[in-house]
Parts: structure tokens; sequence; C-alpha cells
């Protein structure tokens, strides 16, 4: 008995069926006696509905009226789930963003959450309810309706388990837990029963669409206990927590990232401030860089490479190009037939053999590597799309995962 | 150059091409000098939708999450509408229910408006933006989201009209405004230039469908311009204000009402306190009434009948059987194929004749009367739904409406 705070995301709730088999396992875990704060996302394809409806109005609104239209999805979905469980016979309420508190910053469409008023949860916890709240969703110092960028449900749940001291807080999903390599790129991944926070950061970072890695850093900040589950079975899923590497494991899995794009800017005068400006600019348009190359061009100049997700590519090359002559570069360059492959754990940092391991798998292969880019528990290697399923098979292979 | 406030309904913003049409006349306005709220409705068919969306999830969801449900039907649309202003170039800012501080009583489903908070809209104003406003809801003292029941949208318009002082509020619907009878039924009816609130309020009861009755009640109290017009055309509109009989005419219209059902109590002891048990075992369901008629029943007991909205009609059936025994009654008997037709004028109270001349026309024309019921400006009758457009082209040439 205790708070349990549960997320469900938007294929969970997609359909009548979903939404009672959600309704049925939030009422099962009232049941047992304790107090559920439940974060559900937008129905099925509906924010991508939205999204085309706006299109056909404008190709270009404003970030701010998108996310009024956005944070619909989740307040639909919030509604029909409280009816479902008022259905079987429980006590319920449901609650936007804005009616439980969660005050963000003011970046619409990547907002980021500040704080979150706890009493209304408090107050309807008080009274035995199941509380639904809308993930995805928060508002600004100006009372404006802001959105949480992708993962933005994640985030919402973890925030909140967080606010509220929750005893642990359960991320469903359609997969069991988090495995080694994707099951349905490599056979004999196996699924982890306990992972800790930075080697789940890493995994959620580099594409193992699990959890958003924003929501695993607020876990981590405020040591609330995650658990990655199957919403369609009572499968235990992966455990994560602060584990002093129980399992022994050098490397804990592979990932691959198809959602990333690689920009180049060439033949920038070799002077300093050149990297400030290209982040500067990128970073008033809120676009996130991950992987950056510094490289030397030809007769004193340099390029710069780095990755973008491909959802920004469009918008980051706009932004370059129309200020070429500021940066002072000749060309922007682009390839989005990339994905990041990599090997995440804990205990590769005491062991320098992991990265001539895993780049001897890709020459094995027969791989390119474009770029490459380490941290205290990563290894990334940017390789050519079409070769990023075979090297994770192989790398999953060379380090004996399965 | 004043402040003008503009309502336009479901149909008007039904699709791509009506939302321009509608963002261009807000502009249009705009560009004039004025300053410009505009009140808009869920897009044509969006609240039914979202009705079926919840009977397949809980036949009797809690009128609560209803509202939470139906709400976002508003704010969608007024998010569409504000990214097509902003397409045509003119700063826009859209504000739901809450954003404004549109305070509610607590009757979700059809709550009144207590309280609208002008801060807000006096600041987006003063900065020269076009506001939009999502009609149909707004916040009980919970923070709780309520929505106002049928033509809520025309009382959010009138009510911000009223708490902004504005100069003239525009509602724009389907029609050029308001006709001596339905243009539909019959052929040679006449548009009115200007009619006054007593007057639009009886024909707004009546099943006219220009304008709702709770708008014209407030419009009345708060001396608040209505206009209606077209949205497809630029044609004047009809006027509601304070005219001192202007056309000289007894009769200002005949209207038709299918929306209406006949509830009958049979047989009930004839003792104190019965009709009071009755309509207030009906009020607790916020089920309104309308015509009232008590009749001499058999042995010593009395009949009570009266009409509801067909919507509400289940349910009272339902309230009234299961109390049988409280209210001391035989049986509850219903008729679904009623309609009422009525005459509207505020010249009627001092000529009886006008009763005797409506009486006669029905009698000429073979019409049985069910019940009748009379106020100082309107006479209505219940008749057989098959005999209303008959009944009400009869009317309208015996006054000599054309």
């Amino acid at each position: 008995m205790g708070l349990i705070v549960q997320k469900f995301g938007g294929s969970s709730v997609a359909d009548v069926e979903g939404v009672f088999r959600v309704a049925q396992r939030v009422v099962e875990t009232y049941k047992e006696g304790n107090s559920v704060i439940v974060v559900v996302s937008a129905q099925g394809d509906t924010t991508d509905e939205l999204i085309a409806k706006a299109a056909q109005i404008n190709e270009n609104p404003s970030k701010r009226e998108m996310d009024v239209l956005l944070s619909t999805g989740e307040q639909i979905s919030m509604s029909l789930l409280a009816m479902a469980i008022e259905k079987l016979g429980f006590p319920v309420v449901s609650l936007t963003g804005w009616q439980v508190g969660i005050r963000t910053d003011s970046h619409h469409a990547v907002a980021r959450i500040r704080k979150i008023n706890t009493e209304r949860l408090k107050k309807e916890l008080d009274s035995r309810r199941i509380v639904i709240v809308a993930g995805f969703q928060g508002i600004n110092k100006y009372d404006d309706i802001t959105t949480l960028g992708r993962g933005g449900s994640d985030t919402t749940a973890v925030s909140i388990a967080a606010a509220m001291h929750a005893d642990v807080c359960q991320i469903f999903t359609d997969v069991d837990g988090v495995y080694t390599a994707d099951p349905r790129i490599v056979k004999d991944a196996r699924k982890l029963n306990d992972i800790s926070y930075d080697e789940m950061l890493e995994l959620a970072s580099l594409g193992a669409n699990v959890l958003h890695n924003r929501s695993v850093e607020l876990a981590l900040k405020y040591n609330v206990k995650l658990e990655v589950r199957s919403s369609f079975n009572k499968e235990e899923g992966t455990s994560v927590k602060e584990v002093s590497q129980v399992e022994k494991m050098l490397v804990r899995g592979v990932t691959r990232d198809n959602n990333t794009a690689r920009i180049s800017v060439v033949n920038i005068e070799d002077t300093p401030g050149k990297a400030f400006k290209i982040f500067s600019l990128l970073a008033k348009e809120d676009i996130n860089v991950d992987v950056i190359l510094q490289s030397i061009g030809r007769e004193n100049t340099k390029d710069i490479s780095f990755t973008v997700d491909k959802s920004n590519l469009e918008a980051a090359i706009k932004i370059l190009n129309d200020n070429l002559e500021y940066i002072g570069a000749s060309d922007v360059k682009y390839d989005k037939n990339i994905s990041k492959v990599s090997v995440v754990g804990a205990g590769m940092t005491s062991n320098p053999g992991v990265a001539a391991l895993m780049f001897e798998a890709l020459y094995d292969a027969g791989v390119n590597i474009q770029m490459i880019s380490t941290s205290e528990i990563k290894i990334s290697v940017l390789i050519d799309e079409k070769d990023a399923e075979r090297a994770v098979q192989i790398i999953h292979s060379k380090f004996n995962l399965a």
C-alpha cells in the first residue's frame, strides 16, 4: 500500500478495448489499497490528426496556438479513461495540466516543467479518488498552455511522482521492459531485470524508445523509483534504480537510433567564435544538437559537423543557410540516411577494451564509421542507415549479451 | 471604431474554407480600427463525434467528465481560427474559458455564468491583438471545467460583451437575420430590420433557432446591443434593441419548435404539495420545464401535464417513474410527436383579438390544440407535429405578415 504513479502511452489507449484494459489495470492497483495517479497520453494517432488539421490552415502556425490545439488530445483521452473507470464503478477524477498546476517555462512545444502544485492532487487522493492527469502539457507564467515535446507524458509522470514522493512510477508501454537490444532486430536479446539510472539514461538518449531521457534524468535527480512494464501482460518488467552492478556486466545493451540526421557546415573561417555562432543560432530555435565533431577543412578553414533530430533538420538547415554570411562559412550539407549505434554499460569506464571490441565488430562486418562519440558509459558511432541492423546484431553477439 | 464582440457558430467554421471566411470577416472588422473579441463554437459535428466517443465507453458518464471532453471541441476550433488569422498576417491570441476567467456555477452541462474576469481580455486588446475565445465553457469554484448547455456560445458572447462594455455583440449565423417565420416553411416570410429584446426573447425561446433565449435575457439585463447577421454575406441583418414599436406591427413573427415533448403525470392524489414534488425532482436533475397545465382527473385526482426538451424526456420519465409512490400518482404518460407553434409581438398585450385570430386560423385548418400557454407578448399552442408546418403557414397568412 502506497502511492503509485502509472503512465500509459497513446497506443495503450488507442481504442475502446485499450481504454478498458488500462482502466482494469488501474482499478486493480487501487483495489490493493494504493493511491493511484494515472498519467495518460493522447489516443493513438490523435496528435498526428491534429497536426494535419493545423497544416491545412497554416503550414507554419505559432507554437503557442499549436500547443493550445495539441493539448486537447490528452484532455480527450483522460476524460474517456475516467469514464471507463466510472463504468467499472470506482471513484475517479480527471485533471488537465493547468488544473493540477503543472508550471513550465515558456518554450512552447518543448517546455520544461518548473514546479508542480500538489494541493489539488492531494485533495483528490485524500477523498480516495483515482486521479487521471493529462500528460505532455502544462502552463507557463502567463497561464498560456505549453506542451513538453517528445516523451512529454513520461516527464509528466516522473515529475508528479517526484513532487508527490510516490513509492514508484510505473511506465506502461508496448514492450515487456528494457532489453539488451531491440528484440525485433536481435532474436536472442535478453530482458534486463534492473538497470541503473545512468545506463537507462544513455539507452533512452540513444533511441531505445522505451523511456524518454528527460524523464530518466528527472527520476535520477529526484530519486524516483521507475519501472518499465508492458500494458499488455503482467510480467515484472525492468526496474530502474541505483543498482551497484548487480549483474557485473560490462556492456548492458546495444541500441540503434534512426531518428538522427547529420549536418555539416563547411569551409568556416578559422577564427574564434564560429562554433558559438552556429550553436546559439540553433539554440534560439530550440533545436537540440547531439554529437559534435570539428575537423580541419581546406586552406585555413574548418568544418563543423553535428547531429540533430530528423524533425529539426529542415528548420536547422534553414536557419544556417539564412546566416551563412554571419557564420562565415561557404555551405551547409546534410545526410538523413544515417543511424547512431551505441553500446551502453556502467562498467565501461574502467575498461578501454570495450571501444576496441566494438570497432572490431564493425570492421568484421565491413561497416564504415562516420563519426564517433563517447561518454562515461557509452560509445556511439554514426554509420550508414542501411548497415545499422546488421551492426546491432554483430555487436550484440561480440559482447555475448544473449 | 469601438469594441466589437463577434460570435460564429459551428457551421460557420466547419471546414477550412469556413475558417478562412470567418478569419477574413474578423480581420476586416479589425482593420477598420476596432478592437475585436471573437467567440467560436466547436466545428460542425465535433461535439456529436465526442458524444459518440463517450457513448462507446460509458452510456451514462458523469456530467463532470462529459464537460471535460466536450470543452475540447471549442479549444480545437479557436486554435485553428487563430492559426488562420496568423496566416492572414494579423496579431491574434486564443483563450479557453478558464484562461479568460469565465466563472460559472457547478451545474455541469447546463452551467450559468457567474462572473467574467476582464483582466486578461483587456491586456490582450491593449496589445492590439484579436482575441479568440472558446464559447460554451467556463470553470466553477473548484476549477472544474463546466459547459453552458444549448446555445452556450451565444451566452458566452453576450456575457463577454456585457463585462467588457462592448459597443455591439454580433451573432453570425447561417441565416440573414430574424424573420417573421422560418423562410423554409413560409415562402413569403419577411426579414425584420429590428426587434425588441422582449420579442426576441419570446422568439428565441420558441424555437426560432437564431439566438438562444439565455443570451437574449442577458443582453436585455445588461443592455447589450445585439445584431444577428449572416456569416455568408454582408447583409445588414436584424438589430435587437429597445425599439418603441417602430413598425407598429401587432404580431412580429410565427415560430415552430419541434424539440419539445409532453409528459403527463396522471391520477395524482388531490392534496397540496404534489406539483412541488414533481418539479423539484426535475429541477434536481437540471431538467427545465416549459408549458405547465393542471387538469382535473377522475375521482378526486388530478393530472399535471408539462413540456420538456426532447433531450430531457428519457431522464424526466425515469425520475418520475422511480418516484411514483413518493409523488402519489398512478402513471406517467408522454408524447414525443408534438410541436409548439407560437405568435410573438409586443403589441399583443393590449389586444385580446390576437388569440382569437390565431385559434381561428387553426380551426380553419382543422388543427387540434392540445395545450395553450400565453405571456405578455406571445401565445403558444401545442399541436400534433404533423400539423405544425401547415399551422405556421396559415397563421403567417392570417396575420398578414408577408
